[in-house]
């Protein structure tokens, strides 16, 4: 008896930013294994007597390590189990998905993959950006911020990140961002490039930061506090009036 | 009296891959403005009474000039109505929003966005292809395959479209990948990098096709169909065996 795994994206984090197919997989499953990132109110959907498994990192413990989540990911599967995987954003980006499809295929255990909106569209919705402007960014890209070590990766084309025609978003990047601002700066991208710091998008406590590159990476060079953040630069079309902005509520009926 | 619009992201065509959020405002709507490719299934959360007007393309029917589309998000607000938006995937990449905010902002009327899901990352999902890969794609990108004109974009970076260690992902460029391919090849991306042609994503009709740049190319240059597609290029982790690939159903209860 094999059991089958729904890799579920769960968006941003407002809970209302879960697709109904995230919502019917959640119903429908025996264990939820979670990062502590895509947990909370999503988690209100799971039915009673199912089992919710936190794998992420949590304060003051440390990150249950891949292997681990590729083990229970497999072992729960083999007892025959419905087993929802519940990754933050959209689970293809930066989620270490592949890791865990590669243990699944090895053990010919079935799956699927429901998208889910990644942060960084609801970062530039929140903010009233489109990421795309039809003259002026035909091309849009992510980027991690770190690599393993927590470093700027060294092997990211920075002549592609210092396109001041794209719009970049840059993801777990706090930390690094003065250095890659400096980089960015150095291949010719003008230091008063739009950027906006968005942090804990689609929760009650987001704060959106509009700003410049350099002056962004002033600010981050003094520290960088401890909310979950994108970071968004390139031809970004802040409203100068900022009047519009969204953020009333839909009219009731 | 003043309305409000919510511009809303569909997802890529599968209705439940709508958010909650894209269902609720659909059930509050006074009317909805809506594009061909959003259309269908999804419309059938609005309520009776909801005024249902397609914008879009049609068979047969040019396509409602941008300002036509303008004018009529401005004039129902202005009755004081809630307008919904419904734009195919999230509404912020290659959706024209841009040009629909300034003229609600001209205006003084009060919006939101809602993201979706980008059609980009269903067409991955499907695929069972992760977008970014830990060591080998720690870069992602979207790019329009046509400007205003309908010919490839002469002002994107080919440079960064030509980087080995970047996920792509290319909308509405079926008719200009053979150029496309022919310049990235100069460039030095090797011709058998994976390649996926993926149509109709989430939609009944779905094709995936598993190819290399230069084969699909060829193929794209002896005739490109009348499906709407995404083509991703890149260090795609293609599943060799093809086995264990999305597509069995979420087991029922």
């Amino acid at each position: 008896m094999t059991g089958f795994v729904s890799f579920v994206g769960s968006g941003p984090g407002d809970p209302e930013l879960l697709t109904l197919k995230a919502v019917d997989r959640l119903q429908r499953a025996d264990v939820v294994l979670f990062d502590d990132l895509a947990s909370g109110p999503s988690l209100g959907h799971a039915r009673r007597g199912c089992d919710l498994v936190s794998v992420g990192k949590r304060a003051g413990r440390p990150s249950a390590r891949q292997e681990h989540v590729n083990r229970l990911l497999v072992d729960h599967a083999r007892l025959g189990l419905r087993v929802v995987r519940l990754k933050s954003g959209d689970s293809g980006i930066f989620g270490r998905l592949e890791e865990e499809l590669v243990a699944l295929r090895a053990e010919g255990i079935p799956f699927e993959i429901v998208p889910g909106v990644p942060s960084a569209c609801a970062a530039a919705a929140a903010a009233g950006l489109p990421l795309t402007r039809r003259m002026t960014a035909r091309r849009v890209q992510f980027v991690t911020g770190h690599d393993a070590t927590g470093a700027l990766p060294e092997d990211v084309d920075m002549t592609a990140l210092a396109d001041p025609s794209a719009s970049t978003v840059v993801f777990m990047g706090k930390r690094t961002f003065p250095e890659l601002a400096r980089r960015l700066i150095a291949r010719g991208l003008p230091p008063d490039t739009p950027a906006l710091l968005a942090e804990a998008v689609g929760r009650p406590e987001q704060r959106l930061d509009r700003s410049t590159v350099r002056a962004l990476a002033e600010r981050l060079g003094e520290g960088i506090g401890d909310m979950p953040a994108l970071i968004l630069y390139g031809p970004l079309a802040f409203d100068e009036t900022e009047d519009g902005l969204p953020g009333a509520p839909f009219p009731e009926t």
